[in-house]
């Protein structure tokens, strides 16, 4: 009787992963993880030089992502069917050895994993190793911290419709926007619109080789690939008075 | 010439400490970590089994905490000393060894560090290591993902006003409320106003010995520590639709 576990892998830096998904992955046997067909994946890369030799791998690859629109019902059809067939076939692998499910970032926070986690509920032993956040390493590659004293953080995706985040931006101190991209700029003039537009910066591959961190303001629309994260520092609301309490 | 190395700790678990920020407490001769006096103090109590038996400890006690109210000018002052103090003997000894300074959580979110970082800019060389935050142990103490697809989230103090917690609730698909102690009958009306009270949890200790998960509609007013964490997870936007793009 095995298990699956899944191992967070934190923002990109090897060295950042924590030291139980560290274990967990040198010891694997199998591992598993998800990437586009053609690619080698960024879960696959950051575990490059950790994988023991005799690793049996399961790239699970997502569906043709090219040929249908993101929010037509057949791809979404055909995205629910992947994760079906996937789940299967973990639970067919955890009933007789551990399989190590490799996961981007903290696993609980905006996964791909949590589509498997929910479908493998009652058919399989499942452990989850949190990760740090990738946008954890964002803001640490701003040298500047994201929150201090009383500030409001508010995460948000580049995907929402620009009222709303012009709405989600209002009175928040502090604010990260991921799936930018394509969306970069209707989250550009949300910033703007708010006032924040001048002390956003982009950061992309945060603690990984070739990170990149710019002012928004200076980016060219299509300089942005979806991926990068942009961030706005909070400054303290009463920033001498957390200590204390 | 020594640096300062700030070693993000992570929610509590010493296994969920970076392999970066371990290797730096197992290898260090120097180790500061904030502490109230007459405690041990959490971050201490996370290293208890990881410290070489010569190591040399700093711990840097705050000042009085109970004689003063937090947000008297007098407090601020002492605070602002106590930093400046502990700023100062810390480039003293980086001048010619490292010092490993502990911090709970992400350094970076929320972390006393960043009151000693920002005064040793220019002083001495300073590297802070990411660690996983105390809200994501928090999250996967719940067993649920926090966020899917396009969730918006929004992280507040239950120091802010009424008022304040009701807007940025307002909208919001996922929380995470900390601070929280004497602060939770706000934080609980708040919640109530939105009509999220009953999707909420208390989490105290999440990833430690000792953690406790409660429905905070069932939680008595009293019995809340100011370290534990309010949590309401997001149900997805649009579930099916992040892993494709």
């Amino acid at each position: 009787m095995g298990r699956i576990i899944c191992a967070g892998l934190g923002p990109g830096d090897p060295d950042l992963i924590s030291v139980k998904s560290d274990r967990a992955i040198r010891g694997a046997d199998h591992v598993a993880y998800f990437r586009k067909i053609g690619r080698q994946g960024q879960a696959r890369r950051i575990v490059q030089d950790m994988l023991r030799a005799d690793v049996t791998e399961y790239p699970m690859e997502y569906p043709v992502t090219t040929e249908l629109p993101f929010d037509s019902p057949e791809y979404r059809h055909a995205l629910a069917g992947f994760y079906d067939d996937w789940a299967a076939r973990l639970a067919d692998l955890a009933a007789t050895r551990d399989v190590v499910v490799l996961c981007e970032g903290d696993p609980f926070f905006y996964g791909s994993f949590m589509h498997l986690y929910t479908r493998l509920q009652g058919r399989a032993e499942v452990e989850v190793i949190p990760g740090i956040t990738g946008m954890t390493g964002c803001w640490h590659a701003t040298g500047t911290p994201i929150t201090w004293g009383d500030d409001v953080l508010t995460v948000l995706m580049g995907t929402l419709p620009e009222e709303d985040l012009v709405h989600h931006m209002q009175g928040a101190d502090a604010l990260v926007i991921m799936k930018t991209g394509r969306n970069l700029p209707r989250v550009r003039r949300a910033l703007a619109t708010v006032g924040r537009l001048q002390d956003a910066w982009l950061v992309e591959r945060g603690t990984m080789p070739g990170q990149r961190i710019e002012r928004l303001a200076e980016v060219e629309d299509h300089d942005c690939p979806y991926f990068a994260i942009v961030i706005v520092h909070g400054h303290g609301r009463r920033p001498e008075m957390e200590a204390g309490e």
